[in-house]
């Protein structure tokens, strides 16, 4: 009982996602004028930026792009040597794993990169980044931001969700659990069958870090939405109101979800049109022996909606929350290739 | 790199504050009628309370007693086998450990007290705690509540602040740190005299589940303040606005913390003059690598009140923050006699 | 230019809805401990209500009633005399009007009762009306309140919206700006046929004390809701999350009108199946050249709803928003019988 | 009791102030930058200015001037007939007026001007005022907005708060009552020598669009501040978090006022020092029969400050809250000089 415990490898924190767009400019005009996130560094085609309220370098990449690709979506490790612990890991599943050097990402320090099996998506490990002071005009007088608040008010990366093919959630979700160490918090089965439909999972407090979704076009590795955290329901409705002035395109929101109970907004980047989406308030999770919620196809519309601009049903045609199939394909290769090295 | 690493035995969270008040009835106005807590269980002169969001037992026992002591602060393990291994570590340092049955609170598992070292304060461990569905008119549609949101809103509990003998800040806070395996966030220092004045901690990614602050009047062991969430800011506004025109005693705010950056009330409970915090927002760490930010004298004053109503100098006379000598003085035995058995 | 010039009478404000119910206490439960309005007097079945904000004795009337009937709509005038000028204009236009003894509604004094012509709808004015202090344990310390904030913080009614048959409403709008002074603020209007569909007036420098709209079924004289005023759009979303979690059945909402530019949410007092809006914030119109904002069936859209859960089309089958038929027929006689004198 | 009634000449709504500033950009960066108000129109040293819910040309005026002096305070009157109306009322009480010409300010019309009995403030009088439409990327989608929402979210102005002599706030208060027809809604008053300390005053259902305070430092004509309004109470507490990490002064606030219920936050543009109220919330006042609100020194503190940072007491050296006596002293002739016509 007292005998020596190895938890192994552990995810600290999502850490940043790279999207490519066809249109840098206007990418930038929603995330960086809209949204109010600061430019930390551009180099070429290339951007990096972050939330106020996140020191380290950047949470979001920009890539010039023909087409809207997903590069990665990068996990932070617990422990400096969490990077190598995970590349044994990996290994021994066979599982094909690049080594990335310091830098190829600007900030970042060595990282590996592998497809996460049966899911499809592109993950990079790290676990060294900077964390640059911001021009003076834009410090902030706390510490604990980088920056003085601006725009609507992003203070930070919140949440990755994606999508796999049905059959793929189940041990796909698994491996994730297993492999990376995340706990599932909420979930969608349907109970004839047995099926798992969606996951929220996380290895920190928050409901979820990632969501496992079941992608209604049988479609592997497809993003359904990045989402970024702003501080109060209050802030959620000013960037609805702001958002829809500026023609910003609404998918669904703002309403506010029974699962994880945070207020949300779906809209897209006018620039690539990923989906993206503003997220507010929501429960913390300390309990050691937190129980996974389960929701039914039959009790989930509360889940999905508590109350608000309703999730559209998973099967609608017109589905405003359908895969962004042509808009936002995962760039599912294990070599990235978009970001210049 | 890749060798065995044991992390210990680990504290998840955060458990329950025992407070011992003379006038119950009072007390139970605020907690249940004007905080909107649900009263779980009541056994005589003992009740247990939960904000809607908590799905344990209680977070708050509310005890009969001549004065307004604190009992205990109880801090939840990360397994059930944690609870025998802090014990033997307790031990190892020659610690006296008190070990308290299983139902010695109701509803909680078996526990073990021990008397902080340097700070005074009597803390309890314990794993197994129960999750009771709360009664039929109460319980919420969703299942991440226990009860329906009610009165002003309170969620949780979110955090102790207690204080001890200036000179024992160092070497308390070390040891929690050490021992106990929390983590600095944020803390005020002296520079010239190198004295640590105040810490915030967490053994989460909150800034602080305890704060240790130096004890102006140079006393050991006493409470500053429990503090209880609430979702929003505004809901904050709300709370101040009910519980002003309820003639509840406002020691200090509205306002923003520069350290933690949440928003803050702090009142009184009328029943026993135990000073509660109502706390909204603010930001989370999920940084592996966080520096801790330091403050000092001179610098503090955004790091105490960013706006609003302002925190009082540390020294100030007729302070409305000071420690309240009278009003809170802890019951700091190893033996916690109050509460029946 | 500088000549005499004699306003007439005027309308200061909206005086009360009075409301019947086949189930009373289901009724106070909504109004009362979930609205958090004051029970100011109780006479056999008739209830008297108000807002916390609201000084004068009622603004809300609930009666037993075998069908959800709507007994009148009271505007209140903005000087005693202006009761009996008004009783000269509508015998003037040979208007059958019923004169009602003071303390016909408890606290009101004498009044008019009419038939708004085109639209058929029960008008009753007044101007006397008691300010009664609220029982001592619900007094505010504030004078501007005649409670203390309670429940989800209904300060005050805010408006009224009912329909009439869709070519009565120019003339019944008409009449209503002609003869009782309202002011045209918005309106949707058809431009091929010249047909004006809906139409939002005041008295006040709210965009709206009555709305008129055509009613898609073709019946005169039906109250499509009454709004009752919060603070903050942050209350309404509170207000949202609790109504649900009580099973109190949503119609539309919570979302954000173009048209006033409130905050909204449509629910039904579960006694009496009565459509209630909760209404927060919105502009006010000082401007004393104000022009009328004019929408169109194509543009207007974004006025019903600028974000959020959105107001169903006009036409559409199982609208949420249809003319509550059955739920909500309005006593349109000019007799009204319902309440005992 | 039928008989005719003339209300003669009225005042609508306040219209705009116009201040003199030292630091033109610095000014500018405030109002426009941070504070979100369309610069309408610059003409030189002379810049015009509304907020995005104001449809008119301009509610500030901003002009180069050595010291921070007020040019006007303008009131926009029921109808055009009524500035000559009250022309001649002014005259009949041997009042001096100055006629100003359409166009002595850019967008408005005819204009008179005149120095307010007792007071010694400036007041202008005008009824007509263009309503431009911004440029279009500035333009909303919704008509009742003149712009898209910026920076803090100012709407529009609010209303004056200046000050006099403490003799003369009865007689000025009560000219402006009896002349210009304000009516008396919330006030402080000396019982035992039944002196005037303070009165709110207003023409429209807000509390107040004119206050008139007595001046501590017994001079007379002096601003107090000028107010400027958002739309929710969660929109001050982003702005003072904003405003303080930009180093903008504060004066006292956020906070809470019992007179008028609003929440309050006063700072200085950094340009000129004159004191800005940032205000949200607060009752309006639709009762004809409203009866003033008294307050007396002994019961004030509530009415001052409910909750939040406090309203310095009015005698109190270092006094926050001071008269401005040397940043923003009144420019208090008849001709108004600095404004290029």
């Amino acid at each position: 009982m007292t005998s020596n415990f190895d938890p192994g490898p552990q995810i600290a924190q999502i850490g940043a996602i790279s999207l490519g767009t066809p249109d840098l400019e206007k990418s930038l005009t929603f995330f960086r004028d809209l949204l109010g996130m600061e430019v930390v560094e551009r180099t070429g085609g290339v951007v990096y930026l972050r939330g106020y309220m996140e020191l380290v370098h950047h949470s979001l990449i920009l890539f010039e792009n023909p087409t809207p690709v997903v590069d990665s979506y990068s996990l932070r490790v617990q422990r400096r040597e969490d990077v190598e612990r995970f590349h044994s890991k990996l290994l021994q599943q066979e599982i094909e794993v690049l080594e990335l050097p310091s830098g190829r990402e600007t900030g970042r320090g060595e990282a590996i990169r592998f497809i996460w099996p049966g899911a499809g998506h592109p993950i990079e490990l790290f676990y060294d980044i900077t964390k640059p002071a911001a021009p003076a005009e834009l410090r902030s007088k706390l510490p604990s931001n980088s920056s003085k608040r601006r725009g609507l008010g992003v203070r930070r990366i919140d949440h990755f969700n994606v999508q796999c093919e049905p059959q793929q959630v189940r041990p796909a979700e698994q491996w994730l659990r297993e492999t990376l160490g995340f706990k599932r918090r909420e979930f969608i089965r349907i109970p004839e069958s047995d099926t798992l439909l969606a996951s929220w999972m996380s290895v920190t407090p928050q409901v979820h870090d990632i969501a496992l979704v079941a992608n209604p076009n049988e479609k592997p590795g497809q993003l359904h939405h990045v989402a970024f955290n702003l501080e109060n329901f209050s802030d959620l409705l000013t960037a609805a109101d702001i958002l829809k002035d500026h023609d910003v395109q609404f998918d669904v929101g703002p309403g506010k979800h029974g699962i994880g109970q945070a207020l949300y907004l779906y809209v897209r980047d006018p620039g690539s049109g990923h989906r993206i989406e503003l997220y507010a308030g929501g429960y913390l999770i300390f309990d050691p022996d937190w129980e996974a919620i389960e929701w039914t196809p039959a009790s989930v519309r509360d889940g999905l909606t508590f109350y608000g601009d309703s999730l559209a049903e998973w099967d609608a045609e017109n589905d405003p929350m359908a895969p962004t199939t042509d808009a936002a394909p995962l760039h599912s290769e294990l070599r990235s290739a978009p970001v210049p090295l």
